[in-house]
């Protein structure tokens, strides 16, 4: 059981998993370094106990308390119970959607486990926004896609904005990183799955053209190159949705990444 | 021309235009009050001079003059010339992006002239993530959708997130606001559209077996709640876009709303 802990200097070394949650250079290195993630909100945090995330701590004013008080109750970890005037001080902003857990990682599965039993995939190269990590699995959430594959660099799905932005999915699809990023994609031809590199380039293959075939992987690029020259080339196929013949001249040369992996999601189920 | 002026107090009314950017409530209503926005970063500003926008002035540390010499030799305001320090204590957080710009609205059109020629147009009801609101400019303009109607309380297409995440589409793709939230569907229907209301309810007619028609809008709710039941009754069908038949136990009910906007437009063009 969960023991309240009440708490009033921001300072206290007991809070520290909590310190500077808008500081994304200083959190990635502090996150990495304990092997925790934050998790926000009491939906959120559910499913992250659901799912079998251990928990370090709490911070929480009083006033949410009862909501979370199940949690509470299964849960052996303390709650350090503050003002409002210290959460924000802790973490550096005015903290409104109620209870913060500071939580362990869990490790991740090899990409071979990963992907055994899956038929779709997502593989993300280098995304830098944690936003579109979150919405991405919530899209992958809905649309019937139960694995997704990062390249080494790829922004953090557990990251606090991540998470929030997932509203939870990123604890309930599965996930691995790649550890080489050169050779991360022959493992998943491999596996026997098609890999169809998704590009804003309109002389490839329109998505609803292409043919899926069992085993499928879509690959998604970065926010701001897309797909690395390397990973193009890797691919079995360039597959594109179709933009409106005036959009270049409206300035737009792309989709953004959420929405081309949203409708790339939903072809897959036709 | 513009002329160059020298700044170094943060607190010359002359940048009064700038002050506290990441302050959603004060910026609302100072953007309200002077009929101003933000334009910031060098392809931005550039799209909003193109489309017309009259420039108040620009703010901006010096590295960033050259990149948009064009545009300050075709325009005749006053550029705040500050350093990095000046800049983050105006505007409230480090400035990145480059040049910002304080422009002024032009006045909208009422939505029955918006929709005179439009086939397609997307609906949005009280959205009030303003991130959301670019993104879905941002797939309008490459989908082809060439009109959106806002509800009155619909967040602002021109605050400065919007802009940013839209990539300038907010410039590009036309649009209005409705005054009337009770009638302001009637307007679309008179006009020969057909109303289908996009609801993650799985019970609706899934989306690509709607019929679409010669004139079609897209109604959209809003993050939380999403559409209004009055609104869910005045539309044609209510339509809805497969979600996986766990995506419940998942933790996952719906689509985030850029997602569904971008299957929804991409759908308008099979
Ligand atoms: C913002 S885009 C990157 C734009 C980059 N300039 C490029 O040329 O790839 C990010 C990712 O979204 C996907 N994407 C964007 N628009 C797309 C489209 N029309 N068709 C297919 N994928 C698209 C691609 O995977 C791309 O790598
Ligand atoms: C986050 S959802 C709102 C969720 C809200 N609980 C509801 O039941 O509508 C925001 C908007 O995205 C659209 N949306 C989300 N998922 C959808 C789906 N599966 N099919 C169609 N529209 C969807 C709808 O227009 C909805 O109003």
């Amino acid at each position: 059981m969960a023991h309240l802990v009440p708490l009033a200097d921001p300072r206290d070394s007991r809070v520290a998993d909590f310190v500077h949650l808008r500081d994304v250079q200083l959190r990635k290195s502090l996150e990495a370094e304990h092997g925790l993630f934050i998790a926000e909100g009491e939906k959120v945090i559910r499913r992250a106990v659901e799912t079998g995330h251990p928990v370090r701590s709490f911070l929480m004013a009083r006033r949410w308390i009862s909501a979370l008080s199940d949690v509470l109750d299964r849960v052996d970890a303390p709650v350090y119970v503050v003002d409002d005037a210290t959460a924000e001080a802790v973490t550096g902003y005015p903290v409104h959607r109620g209870a913060l857990a500071a939580m362990d990682r869990l490790p991740l599965p090899p990409v071979r486990d990963l992907v055994t039993h899956a038929r779709r995939v997502l593989v993300l190269e280098d995304l830098v926004d944690h936003g579109n990590v979150g919405a991405i699995f919530r899209c992958a959430a809905a649309l019937g896609v139960r694995a997704v594959i990062l390249s080494p660099r790829c922004a953090d799905p557990l990251y606090r904005r991540s998470v929030k932005v997932s509203m939870g999915a990123v604890f309930a699809v599965p996930y691995a990183r790649m550890t080489d990023w050169h050779g991360g994609l022959a493992e998943l031809r491999d596996a026997g799955f098609r890999l169809l590199a998704l590009t804003p380039d309109q002389s490839a293959v329109p998505i609803d053209k292409a043919p899926m075939g069992d085993r499928v992987a879509l690959m998604l690029g970065s926010e701001g190159d897309g797909l690395s020259s390397r990973w193009l080339r890797a691919a079995d196929e360039a597959v594109c949705i179709p933009m409106s013949s005036d959009a270049m001249e409206l300035g737009v040369d792309s989709l953004n990444v959420v929405a081309a992996a949203a409708i790339a999601c939903h072809s897959l189920t036709r």
